[in-house]
């Protein structure tokens, strides 16, 4: 009988090109444009789910993308694992910068370039490529694992937490393990510790019932473009402290350790500063790059407009504006209390002349910190040194995975982040896309996961 | 031998008859469909001018739509005028809003309703009748004539600079008159001796060579957007002045008896307010509304975008971002000046971060001011005065007449607005209609106007 490392070695051209067919589904769950195709995706993982050999497969409906599910549970006396992902998509936009289009996968020196690439449809199936090779040849997971992928991570996951909720039973476990991660570099393991959180709102600016001629209104009327900006401008200082009343006031200092061990993990802001084209880093006073980027909270705007935007001049006066902002929130801190701040500040920044409205948008989560003793997190630990050579990185991420907070409060469990993307691999923008050398390794790293997690 | 005023109250009925055929040529200058057509108006205005008895008539081809011209010259001694009209008219859509259709004039009330009868067919005739009048009667016109009347002035006049700029001699001319006016209302004339000019730009905004995920760069890269709205908000102070580096310096300050001649006009700042669904009006500390309307520069950000912009959330830091802008002029500022400046502030406010390249677009126009002893303004108020029966307010307006502009720079030569119709008139709108009343008042106000011209 072969082992699971000749069965991955073998089938593994096979395995790409499972992978090329899942990226060519443009799985867009923020555009209702896309809800068929979304829910293609998840069909497709539920046939995969079966083929692999998972039973109970369902692909279930919530109130927005289904949620599929599949479990494996003939492990009598050994620990529950829950192993979590997503088949949804950043969308594409701006299709121009993609050097080939996002969704017709290209195999191009070792790598795959497609949205979701990296995040994390290669991710998804090497989970389910790994319970395959071992069921096809020990015949038996070491564990009880069971699945569940969800369609609505790129929108924050609005029905997850109702979707757990209502199903504690059926998704019962001792350890959750989320495949949505990355590892230090193609030699370096890692482990996330710890997330930042989140939280985002949309503002509204309107001053009048329609657009105006700014020859027969300017210096007479307000401009919603002016008053947005200026609102936007008040959220922060030239030092990069966020100037929100209150702000900071729930925000945990690092310790001494803390940043410490931050300091220890070599580096790479001059790396992310090369690779994204930047000047320089930007951000907070007093702060390290990293400490910044995995412990303080951040403020984005990550969308603004309003007026006109052709080519040429028009003299208008718009009658609204829009912003959408998301801040990243360090531990301590709660997404309903930012909103409420920020709701507040930006109410005191609001002048006589405009009307503004501030509405939280969907994909608040609380941060997320895993105890440094936690069971799972020493498996994982002592998997990845087996595969890397040696010990990971403790690490924390700016990102927020709104599905660990979920899984501790609704079901109780922590969560370990055990996935194979890097960070220089374009997830959410052009030209995205995955080594191929970790999506192998990590077929293997989930092998030896399973195996460290039996008792 | 019969007057002028003899004349024209004879020919009434067939100058009328006349005015309805001249609207029903649709001469919609910015739709190809319709380029014969405004051929055939620019012919049929031809014809006319030489029926009255002008000289040298002709139909002149410019890179779009012809120009027409038409000179009496037999005044030795006497000033030349240079009077000006377009014959080209706006389009009529939605047709479906209009209680009769756009190009069958009909007449209702003392009212012409049809596209163009206000803006400007009908004060383009009475030029005509007004020199026909004087010609038919006393054989002689009091001053030299000259018409220029173009077809493109509802698409902004792209060829009439080049056309000017190469006719200057046959266009040669003491004063302009645009009859592309109107008067205060139907007992109170008005003249219009203020325009303000116009500087227009456009911001880009770049940090980073594609956007970012502000999980993974939060805290470490710069955000465009921010850098946008912290330029753009720097531009204004909270009381409404701009900010820039010596923005007002060229800024003529306005007189005591400006001031007052411009509280002395009823102010409709109230009517504005309501018509647009503002909360109020704004603007400037320490000016009247109208003062800032019409004789204050302003700032408006015309249009920003940068990042996201659909439905949901997208946690994108972005790498680039835009602003269009433009400026309202006051006397005594020059477009290229102000461009300089705006272009030196926000080089001031660009952090180390981030890249920011100011374009200046097109659409430059310097402000206008008629001098208050001209002799075109003075030969204009007496003119009004007798056919009103009271002086006329001396008005400006807060947009560009890019026409004022280009005679005076090319011809060198001030423009007298004089025109009769009112802005409750429907110009560019449904149910567009000229009154007949102002149709024969302004006949006898161009016979006047000519004779207190004369020397």
């Amino acid at each position: 009988m072969a082992t699971w490392a000749q069965y991955l070695g073998e089938k593994r051209d096979r395995f790409v090109d499972q992978l090329l067919e899942l990226l060519r589904i443009p799985s867009i769950s923020t555009d209702p444009a896309y809800k068929t195709e979304t829910r293609r995706a998840a069909l497709w993982v539920a046939a995969r789910l079966q083929t692999a050999g998972l039973e109970h497969v369902k692909v279930m409906e919530t109130a927005g993308h289904p949620v599929v599910y599949g479990d494996w549970l003939h492990a009598p006396g050994q620990p529950t694992v829950l192993i979590y992902g997503h088949y949804d998509v950043q969308p594409a936009d701006p299709l121009e910068l993609w050097a080939s289009p996002p969704f017709e996968p290209v195999v191009r020196d070792g790598r795959v370039y497609a949205r979701a690439a990296s995040d994390m449809k290669g991710n998804l199936l090497l989970t389910i490529v790994a319970c395959e090779a071992m069921l096809r040849t020990t015949g038996a997971l070491p564990v009880n694992v069971k699945f569940i992928f969800e369609g609505e991570e790129e929108v924050g996951s609005p029905n997850l937490v109702p979707f757990v909720a209502a199903h504690k039973e059926l998704l019962a476990c001792d350890l959750a393990v989320s495949a949505d991660s990355g590892q230090y570099s193609e030699d370096q393991p890692a482990l996330l510790v710890g997330l930042r959180g989140l939280a985002g709102l949309q503002i509204d600016v309107r001053v009048g019932s329609s657009d105006m001629h700014s020859g027969i209104m300017g210096g007479i009327a307000a401009n919603a473009n002016q008053v947005l900006v200026d609102i936007l401008s008040a959220l922060k200082a030239p030092d990069g402290k966020i100037t929100v009343d209150g702000f900071y006031d729930d925000v945990l200092p690092l310790s001494d350790a803390d940043r410490e061990m931050m300091a220890h993990i070599p580096d790479d802001t001059a790396l992310s500063v090369r690779a994204n084209g930047l000047k320089a880093d930007a951000g907070e006073a007093g702060f390290t790059p990293r400490e910044r980027n995995w412990a303080r909270p951040t403020l984005d705007i990550n969308g603004i407009w309003g007026g006109f935007q052709g080519d040429g001049v028009k003299t208008v006066i718009p009658c609204e504006a829009h912003a959408k902002i998301t801040c990243r929130l360090a531990h301590g801190q709660s997404p309903s209390r930012v909103i409420e701040l920020l709701t507040a500040h930006i109410g005191r920044h609001t002048p006589l002349t405009a009307d503004v409205s501030v509405t939280p948008v969907a994909g608040q989560a609380i941060p997320y910190l895993i105890p440094a003793d936690h069971f799972g997190l020493k498996a994982a630990n002592s998997a990845l040194t087996r595969v890397y050579g040696r010990p990971p990185f403790l690490m924390r991420m700016g990102a927020s995975v709104p599905v660990t907070a979920i899984f501790l409060q609704v079901l109780g469990v922590y969560t370990v982040s055990y996935g194979f993307s890097q960070f220089d691999e374009k997830m959410h923008a052009p030209d995205e896309f995955v080594r191929l050398s970790n999506f192998e390794k990590g077929q293997q790293a989930y092998c030896l996961l399973l195996e460290a997690l039996a008792r």
